[in-house]
Parts: C-alpha cells; structure tokens; sequence
C-alpha cells in the first residue's frame, strides 16, 4: 500500500476511534512510524486529509445509490440501499459527529457537502418513486415524495448521535454497527402508512430483523413498555 | 440581576453566537466586564455554566411539555407545542450543535441528558395519544405510536444541523428562527398519513404556513422542481 493511502487509512481508523478533534497530525505520523515530514509531503494538512476521506466516503454512497434504470426495484434493494448507507455511516462515522466544524473550517468540504446532500435526497426520492412503480408502497405527489425524502435522511443522519447521546449509557465508544442498523427500523418505520396491501408484511417481517434493543425506557410512552 | 444570572445569560449568548467550543471563562467574564476569580466564585468551571444552562433548558421544555389530562387536545395545543420546541432549539442552540462532546466531558450532564430525552419521547408519544383521541389523528398500536414518537424526536433534533450543513451556503451564523421553524413543516409530513379526515385540511393548511424556503435543489427529486 501507498503512503498516502495508509495515512487516509489509519486517519480514518484513529479519527472513528479517538473523535478527529482529539487526533492530530502528529498523532497519526506516530501511529504509521513515518515522520511529520513525509506525512506533509502528502498532505498540507488535516483538512486535506479530512477532505481526501470524505472524496472516498462520497465515492461510495454515490456507488451504492446508483439505482437500475433498466429494471424494477425489488425489496432486495431497498434492503441493499438501507443497509449499505448504516455501512458508510458506519465506516465513516467520525464524519457525521463533527460534521458542522468540519465545514465550518473548509470552505471546499462545505460546498462539496451540500452537493453530496442534494444528490442523496434526489436518491431518496428517486428511491421511493421506483417503489410506487414496483407496487411496493403507493404513489405520491412529487411535494411530499421530497418531505418525504429530507425525513428519511434526517433520521439517517441523527441515529447515531441519538444512540451515542440518549441510549448508550456510559462511553460512546460501545455503539456497535448491530445497533447503529438498527436505525433500518425507525426509517421503514416512515415508510408504514404507504406499504400496498401486497408488500405489507414482508416489509414489516423486514423491519421487525432491526427492532431496536434500546432499553425500556428508551422507547417512549406510558404504555410502550408493555407492548415489548 | 445578580452576578450569577448574569454569568448564565452572558455564556448563553456567547455560546450560541460563537460555539461553546470557542468560548472560555475568560471570554465571559471580559464580556460582562467582571474578574476571572468573580466568575470562579460562582462557577468552578465552564463545565458547571453549561450543566446550570441545561438546567434551565430543561425546566423551560418541561414546563410547555405539561399536557393537560383534564380537557381534549387541539390542533391550537398540537401548534403550541411545535412553536415551544422549535423556540426552546434556538434559545439553547449551541447546546444540540455540540451534544456530543458536551455529554462525553460530563457525566452528570450525560445521565440527564439521558433522561431528558425520555421524558421529551414519553411527551411526544403522549401529545399523539391525545391527538388520536381527539379525532385529529387515526389512533396507533403502542409499538408504532413509540416509533413514530422518535422519529419526530429524531427530525427536531437534527433539523438545525440540516441546514446548517446542507443549506446555508455561507457561513452558519445566518440561520434564522423563521427557517428553524420551517422545520415543524418536516414535523408535521410526519403526521400526514395518520390524520383524519376531519382535521386534514386544516393541519394540512397548518403545515403548509411553514414550507421551507430552501433553494429548489434543497428539497430533492428530479421533479420536485416542478412542484414548487
């Protein structure tokens, strides 16, 4: 492996685990055994290597949402969708924990963040619009396709500062991928009220696998704890 | 006003203007013109202004969340409710920016944080309760009543990041409170499938008052455009 990918390698992997405020470029020169220097030699700075990952991070969502024109969507890949984003969230997790500072300090990472966002929504949308066309959920008017859309993706992006901040009762460091797909259940969760009779219930079979295990009280309500 | 207060008043500010992060004890007692030692006599560190502030976040969500057992619920409470919670973000709006780190350095604020959270997915869960039994909603099984209740906790919390992130063009600091309120537009498409049809016009004509006026690639889908 090339320098420079081992030093977005193990950036990566330091700035998931350590949270990149705590994580220098002097801390990830000593992590790979190469001096400052040769680490500079590469990159300016951290914003150029926070910029790299997130180059690779929009290079895979945009992969994985790179929905067939040429065929019907199946549940299949709605599940594919569903658990390849909690995989990117998963993978590139530092990102979304510190993403306002992070486009706060790069003008660059700002402007390239809102495009990301922008063509996820559009995915969203183009998503559930390929869903009506299978007969999976019922069609709706383009206004609320796109509300639609932006919840599905405000969900996805809160779950799991929700678990980190709400459920996980000591350090954050124990959210496990298991938990963070559970966040699956509160998005087809959204989907409910517009399932065809044909689809119902191997939707909700589908979101039952990712039933949260929050603890009792996690879950709101007087009366939820009795319907566990 | 005492020392005190005025201590809370002026880091609420300053926190929300600049980011916690970039304030210190020092920046707030040069604001208020006193010395470092005088801020020290009432608060050990910046660590105790902020638990003291969450404090007063707390009584203030606690106090508009109060639902009323003794009458049925209106649509007039349901607006109250939305307009308290989106008014009580942006009063405290430094304190969701920077939840994380905020949690990870204190214990005690963390174990309330906790719990305040349940308290605000138990009201939600309730104020849906009330509104199925007041015929503004169909009423749900317990299971999707829960789910549905964190999902809108979910899209509240994570609206303010939204468009700071992915709308504002500029700089942060232009985020106004009209636009955090459009978030209760997002809030209430959640609402849509559950309504009946007795209320469906007006809580549509509701939700209509507060249409987000994001630039038309904000709202995604190919043909969202179109509906605009």
């Amino acid at each position: 492996m090339k320098t420079r990918d081992k030093i977005l390698l193990c950036s990566l992997e330091l700035f998931n685990e350590r949270g990149e405020r705590n994580v220098t470029t002097n801390h990830i020169a000593a992590h790979l055994a190469i001096s400052p220097g040769n680490l500079y030699y590469h990159f300016r700075n951290k914003s150029d290597i926070i910029y790299e990952i997130f180059l690779e991070y929009e290079k895979l969502v945009d992969f994985y949402l790179d929905i067939p024109e040429d065929r019907a969507m199946t549940l299949d890949d709605m599940t594919f969708y569903l658990e390849s984003v909690f995989d990117g969230l998963w993978s590139y997790r530092f990102f979304h924990r510190d993403l306002e500072y992070l486009l706060d300090g790069d003008q660059r990472l700002r402007q390239d963040y809102r495009e990301f966002t922008n063509r996820c929504l559009a995915s969203i949308s183009c998503i559930f619009e390929k869903l009506a066309e299978a007969g999976i959920i019922e069609p709706q008017e383009d206004d609320l396709r796109s509300a639609m859309s932006l919840n599905v993706w405000l969900v996805i992006t809160n779950w799991m500062a929700f678990l980190k901040t709400a459920h996980a009762a000591e350090e954050s460091a124990c959210l496990t991928l298991t938990e963070l797909k559970q966040g699956i259940y509160q998005v087809l969760t959204l989907e409910i009220p517009y399932l065809t009779p044909a689809y119902r219930d191997q939707v909700m079979a589908l979101r039952e696998k990712y039933r949260p295990s929050l603890p009792e009280t996690s879950l709101a309500g007087k009366n939820a704890a009795s319907g566990k």
